[in-house]
């Protein structure tokens, strides 16, 4: 089979938050909506990830919801699906789907519960999904995030897998923290043609000169336009104010519970309270915290309007 | 309602290692018939825990396959299902699927992929999980195992549990492997009619003294009878020298992997191979350390006869 590939999602892109009903169903007229407003504002749409609860669904839920937005008219190439679950056979049905629709990529987790694997167990596992998945579109993301997994994702796997694998590997997002780790991924990996992002918008200026392929930030979720301009601008005179005012928000999300602060200020600044709902066992932001956050924001003058595209 | 709830199973539970085919489906008839050999050397059935590969199946796999002992005559009312995934939906599936095919109860992981859960989120979640399932006759069983899940069970949670559903919460599994932990949950909550077990064999003698409810062990795979007679017999003349006896069985299966040791154990004894297989992550027994195995159970004097009931 001769199969096209689809192009490479690079740039920046969110995980995006998933917002729920009061009956914890996934709200897919306000997820499409918040969707919508990523993508305009030059962000793709990393569906499913650490901060969008994804773990927290059922596979069918996954399938359902990346269905509602495809029919609600979100570009299936802009999405790249988290589809790593910790049971295999679920990971091959969400990357079959996420393959079969179109997504530009899957971002897959290594199975989370068992501890201290190894690398040869990572790669049978690996490998596996790849061959039961059985299709040349495939481009795959390895997640590296080993603080929520439990199970890093190596150098030496990566190269294992690269070579087993080149047209299927695509890249990795690299949530370790850890600069020297994604610096020594990118200068290992970048040149032979895969796409490393770090999991946040502070690193873009150090990543990029190097060849980094942009950032996977759980805060592209409310200032896309301001992370897309640093990844624009990074090497233009106004390039490091650009950074250090997206570092700033981003410094006042990170101290937190991610997901429930983001999701607050979603919900303020939509007017909308049910944007606030997390699925238990995470717990909602608290009022009075909410209240800090806002003027928080506030105080480095940062709102919904630098989050999104200005008129330039 | 007035639901009679079904007995609840104390003393001597098997985690059931799964067998699979080599194409890494259940093997749903080499399963029934490990079971059946369990039951009939007097251990109860906890399926679907860690060492049986739980969390690398789907959910509809585990339906499939717990229908299907079912449907082989293993007794449900035998069956303390493992039913927590890092899914609320799934979980709640699983459970209320435990709780209608008759099994004794449902043991349940917290969800195990976000990390420094508060106590008040793990009690929203299971309260969610209790109020969905929504059945008078679920049999509440939490598992707790920090090492692999990162949500811990604390004293506080299961209290607050108690004090909601005193009528559901019916025990934990205690897979710390701290015994201090495990004592001080039997002397706050065997009283209070919580069934407590700890997570090894060798502990028998230290737990049933002070109430404890009997084990939950994954060698119980191997070695049912030895263990049952550990929990018969504990305070009888021979008692001392029965757990000595279980405990240096348990300690040649504690330092290795245990799923793929077991595994190649079982297959020894059956002469069937594809026992060995386990599904990736988890990598099968090598031949040299299978056969080092084999010799240090030999060593001992322990064989398939000694796992299994004995003309007496």
């Amino acid at each position: 089979m001769n199969a096209i590939r689809p192009a490479r999602l690079r740039g920046v892109l969110a995980p995006v938050v998933t917002p729920f009903h009061r009956n914890l169903d996934v709200d897919v007229d306000a997820f499409a909506v918040h969707c919508r407003w990523l993508v305009e504002n030059g962000a793709g749409l990393a569906i499913f990830g650490t901060n969008s609860e994804a773990n927290s669904l059922s596979a069918g839920e996954r399938i359902d919801a990346t269905d509602a937005l495809i029919a609600a008219g979100i570009p299936a190439a802009m999405m790249m699906p988290g589809t790593g679950t910790s049971s295999i056979t679920d990971t091959v049905m969400l990357t079959r789907h996420a393959v079969q629709s179109g997504a530009s990529g899957a971002l897959m987790l290594p199975p989370f519960f068992y501890k201290n694997l190894s690398d040869e167990g990572l790669l049978a596992y690996y490998s596996e999904v790849i061959e039961r998945v059985g299709d040349a579109r495939l481009q795959l993301y390895l997640y590296h995030i080993p603080a929520l997994s439990g199970a890093p994702i190596s150098l030496n796997l990566i190269e294992q897998l690269l070579k087993r694998y080149p047209d299927t590997l695509a890249g990795v997002k690299d949530s370790s923290g850890d600069w020297a780790n994604t610096k020594a991924m990118i200068d290992r990996f970048a040149t032979e043609g895969l796409d490393i992002f770090p999991a946040s918008e502070a690193l873009l200026s150090n990543a990029l000169p190097i060849g980094g392929a942009g950032c996977i930030s759980a805060t592209v979720n409310v200032n896309p336009a301001g992370i897309v301009r640093v990844h624009e601008r990074w090497n233009q005179p106004d390039g490091g104010a650009l950074q250090e005012q997206a570092t700033a928000v981003r410094k006042i999300f990170q101290s937190l519970q991610m997901i429930a602060a983001m999701k607050h200020v979603i919900a303020d600044w939509k007017g909308s309270k049910d944007w606030r709902i997390v699925r238990p066992p995470l717990t909602p932001f608290g009022e009075q915290a909410g209240q800090k956050l806002m003027a928080d924001l506030q105080a480095i003058g940062f709102g919904m309007a630098d989050g999104r595209v200005r008129a330039s």
